[in-house]
């Protein structure tokens, strides 16, 4: 059970921005080299993340990327269903009345709210000393 | 995130035979049909489960499967891992002091503790009336 790894890298690459002083943009190679994401498959997850409204892109020398709203505003929710990545927890998750659904689908709502529940201002897991 | 597919089915096939009178024997036949399982993954999972120890099996015109431990001996998450589903939910969640790690290592901990706190004897989510 694990998060996709294109949504593991958006967050990754979000928070990395988070941190950054406002209004700072910041190139693919810059987020590539420190958080360690092959800088191909990034620039595809920020040109969506771009498309879905949490980023702005910005072209010339003085380009890249930054926040498209607030860091309050983002949610871990919104970057991982922003890269197609499904929270379902199984298959019978939506089948009423089937064997386990009742507890696969409770799991499902806590990772949701747990999700929805964490933006990137989060001092405790997103935001670095 | 989703449990693979595998480890959905073990579950299944497991709730299954937690709701059959004890020491009644199961089919390979049987539990595909009524858990809509196809067969020849089914007839793998069930001899996983049986390596595991957490099933018996019986050959001959009487034979089948059953459960190789009382259902409140049986947790979801031995289950899973019989299944060799690790629950890892991210890239991260064991780099010590990599960005998220302790989002991630939180979320993981709450889920293991899901897993482990269900067993099949669990009226609310596997027992059916």
């Amino acid at each position: 059970m694990r998060i996709s790894r294109k949504a593991d890298y958006a967050l990754r690459a979000m928070s990395y921005m988070a941190n950054q002083p406002d209004g700072k943009r910041s190139s693919i190679s810059e987020i590539a080299e420190n958080e360690a994401i092959p800088r191909d498959f990034l620039a595809k997850i920020l040109k969506e993340l771009t498309g879905k409204g949490l980023l702005k892109s910005y072209q010339g020398v003085t380009g890249g990327y930054q926040l498209a709203k607030r860091k309050s505003e983002i949610t871990f929710l919104q970057i991982i269903e922003a890269m197609n990545d499904k929270i379902k927890v199984s298959l019978y998750v939506d089948k009423k009345g089937a064997p386990l659904q009742l507890f696969w689908s409770e799991l499902q709502d806590t990772l949701i709210k747990t999700f929805q529940g964490v933006t990137l201002d989060n001092s405790r897991y997103v935001l670095r000393k």
